[in-house]
């Protein structure tokens, strides 16, 4: 069996053989609101805290000003890690305000989400510097969806999205790709070519019951891996992501 | 926790931790007669007049020689506290007459929607001078749809989305971009991009029930923000919207 | 209250409080068969019969030398009202024949529906015209859908749409610009854009119920005023359209 | 009540007041095999034999060598009303035989549906000259969906039909558009733009129910005729189409 | 009534008044696995061995390497009726080997589909020189789907069938137009125009019935004969299909 | 009856008549998840070991590095046979790392997916090569998918794919191209002009039953081969796939 990295996701471990294959990229799906910067967010701070993995958080969207505080709620202080050493972001998103704290210790001048100048060389030459300063191991991209933004048409996207995977998979980092799932519809259709480029695809549903919403995480494939078949419930509690392999999502009647 | 700004709404600031995450832009999705106008126009008013924080009205369909009047109504006198220094309106819309009162204060030349000359550049930088003018924190934009009429494909109107949003974040303004879900889907589909540049995403539903309309508001997203799952019935009353967190919108059966 | 545009529609002013509000645009949404021809002939006709003010009939697509013969089955003479001075035709529709009648008074030279030489300017300075010839303060576009036939992309028809919504409500008109809602849907889709320019929206559906129709107005958004939220049933009669506030469209069971 | 022409089909004349105004044009839309052609054909023999009207069949796509003998099951001769001078085929359809008979009086040379030199103009001009020759008031085209073979896009397609709308019109010719509806949908998605040029509307439906065909013809629309809304069974007989507008379409349950 | 030509396919004759109509193009439409092959061939094969007419298999896809044998097990020798002079392949299909047997009389040289030389008038011209050759009266043209390979849009696919359709009935074959109907649904939307040009249409369907498949054949049109309209179960039995007029496709419930 | 190559999938051969017909290309369709890679391996490396069969592994997408090892839990060990001069990889896949092992001997220089060099006829020629030195009759493209990444438009997709199976049928091989089917549609909208090149399709189908998935073989379409027309349930277990003939997917109710 295949090298594994831990997601540090309380419960997904134990579904897919142990962890992630280490060295490929995954493709993390989910609607608005179902936790994707979370999940990437503990991927990274356990890698660092539980499992002595460094690991790199590139953002093409959201700024880190607002990713950083927005975890400390989970009591996860990225600011801390960057400090140790462990982590660092890489600020590709396209909104900047005056820095007030130090911990983004790697931007990117020029070429940024919504500039002209973007290019993905670039910026997997700033990832990769960033890999070396830090060792990291592990990282996340939040979120390809920006890539729409930068590029008119899918095929372009699509093409940025084989490099960008080409780059990470050479540089050996098990990766997560986040991306935006706008409608949670079960297909792919929207990512469809993105998720078969991508060694694995994990999928966070949310289902609207009654008034509320459920929430269920779902291993739709992960190549070399036997993973269950099962939609498993999960939750965004205090300490971050946990998922339930033994509830059920759906009662039956 | 995140500094909050109150969103002046009956009811709503209860649903997301006590008010929007300050220096943040956030889309109001609804369909025609939602509400939205009133939406914003509460937001302001209320701010300037119960929180003393000034706000601008961005309007770049409806005229304010028509929100104005219509907001009376409710007992909003946004001529009024215009006059206090409070409150402006830039005025973006394509249509113009006489003004017969005075209270346009910043009134762009040539760079309205549907000129060929419209830039956004020009618009933010009104923005700017008219938040230095009455020291506004909040802002509305009235509403993006109108930018479809101003570029042809979705790739230009989605860029220029993010340049809006680019800038109002970088002048900290905790901003609502209103806009239009012509078919009041659940699913975000028609403005799938925007909502995922966005900083959060409140829906406002109507739905046919029998004859007559049930409205319901869903927050979508808030990035940092523990907030409700519920659709939470809402209504326009003579005092503006108010949400009914402790009601439900359906009827069990 | 804003001033208020008596429609004639008997039963309908009562449902959004006494009338259209004075010098906007509005639509009317209908499939083939729901009457729009009939509703805007209406509109002008008891203006100038009954509350004394003057009306122009832009015809884009159905010739004047058919709507004004069609409109004599409801008792309306347009002829007539054309001869006393309170009502002109502006013909812009692509169809000629030789004029028998003389009602037909501005008729544009070179720059109909159809032809290479449209403009949108051109037009609306016709409408100027006529309307100061007539002094006529209610105006009805039959319909904009005729603009699918002029211009190619549907970005021009929406920048076409609102210059003449643009131009109408400088000129301080209170407008119904008629549309072909050729599937009779619930949502406005088809004109989602054009929708949104507008001040107000009126919808005439016709469901096919067993092997008959039923008709329902539907005020679907009237910015400024308070509306009903209920679909009520219309009938075409002998005196034209009768909207009926107080009976249901379906019976329950 | 403006002057009408007979259609010829039983039963439905007096499903709008005695026949469709005279002068326009109409659309008849169906799906293959709903009896198109032989709608058209019938309308202009009976138009020759029963009420003295001379009429004009012009083939676009279905070659004269087919439709002429293929009507003769309903003993209707087209070659001979053509011999008396009361018809003439006008052929732009693109397949060509070694002529049999003579009855085809009218050939356009070169401007054929498929070639390149194809013009609406000179269609029209032959269908003027026709028209002049046997003094013709009637006109069917047969189909109008040819031209989307001739025309690439959608729009260009709609101008054409506009243009030979407006050709028709001014020539006062009673004319009958055909059109093909693949999928027999109820709306009229597929020929929206061109049925809202058109003066009226006729739709031939198939509904299959179990294992065989139910036909129902449904006046759509008629401008200025208080036309009936139900759908009404018709059948394809051995002396044509005929209507029965007494009896229903589905039995209830 | 016009003449017929026999289809060899048992009880299909009976159900279109006893035989194709002669001299014009028809559509078969199914999708992968209902059998268009077998019917062609079929055509083909009992034409020459019990009606006395020579045909031509035209191959734009399967190579008649593949077709040939494929058909030995319905004990239909094609290279046998070939030696006879009452039959050949023309030869455009793609994909070639060193030809082993010797009844593939007809090869184009260079235009074949899938090459940028491929000519459609070249086809015909060796379509007519075969034609003149074995004196052939029948044709299968397997499949047009194929011209979606050779040419890019639409519109550019449909204009190439009408040639060929134009080229097979000036040359009075009675051909048999082969297309794939990925989906098996009942509309024709995929074949629309193409339905439209031919003078007839007719349609295996497959409906997946719990585990299993059933088939029925169904006239969808044929221009100037009475036919059915009801669906027709048929089967691939080691005789090839046949059709049972008699039997129902659906069990009533 | 065609010469037969046997798949080596456990309980298939005995639903297409003991084999696929020798020397022709077929698709395999499946979603994420259903096991084409190693239904592909598994004929490879049976194929190998069991029938005396050579075979290439032709990867565009997934990386050799990734499938040798993934393979080796069910006991196949690629670079075993391919030591023997049995198998060969054809690597066209983007990703590489520095070689750790030494299995993979055919590695294209510059033309691989995701370079702008990328040639068909540049990796038909390695094929050719690859076959010639392992003496290979069994071939895998895992999978043509890959293609969309590489040309724009679906047009140009077809065109490479009708390339490459024309190259695959002239060199003789018995080759399965593997395609993504993303959202496991019974129909084959989104490969049905690959599928209509192909001379079989055989689709690999996963429904979501309650909160887990079953798995079922469906044999499409194999031309000249009379095939099973049910759904047959398969299993992916330690010894590879297993087809269950004698099963049923669903059971009654």
């Amino acid at each position: 069996m295949s090298e594994r990295t831990k997601t540090g996701i309380k419960g997904l471990d134990e579904l897919i053989e142990g962890g992630l294959p280490k060295g490929y990229s995954f493709l993390l799906l989910g609607g608005p609101g179902t936790g994707k910067t979370t999940f990437g967010a503990q991927y990274i701070y356990k890698g660092a805290t539980e499992y002595g993995e460094s690991g790199l958080y590139v953002a093409l969207d959201e700024p880190p000003f607002s990713i950083g505080p927005n975890m400390l709620k989970y009591g996860w202080d990225l600011e801390e890690i960057g400090r140790q050493g462990k982590f660092s972001f890489v600020d590709v998103s396209p909104m900047k305000r005056e820095t007030k704290g130090t911990f983004v210790p790697a931007a990117l001048q020029g070429s940024l989400i919504g500039s002209a100048k973007f290019s993905m060389d670039d910026v997997l030459t700033v990832i990769a510097e960033a890999k070396k300063r830090v060792k990291a191991t592990r990282c996340v991209v939040d979120s390809i969806t920006a890539l729409t933004l930068q590029f008119k048409d899918d095929f372009e996207v699509r093409q940025q999205t084989l490099r960008l995977i080409k780059g990470l998979t050479e540089m050996e980092m098990t990766a997560l790709l986040l991306a935006e799932n706008p409608e949670d519809r079960q297909d792919m259709t929207h990512f469809g070519a993105e998720a078969f480029l991508a060694q694995g695809v994990i999928v966070l549903h949310m289902y609207r019951v009654e008034e509320s919403n459920v929430r269920a995480l779902e291993v739709r494939k992960i190549r070399g891996v036997k993973h269950t078949d099962r939609l498993c419930p999960y939750r965004i509690t205090q300490e971050g992501i946990e998922v339930y392999p033994e509830e059920t999502v759906f009662r039956s009647v």
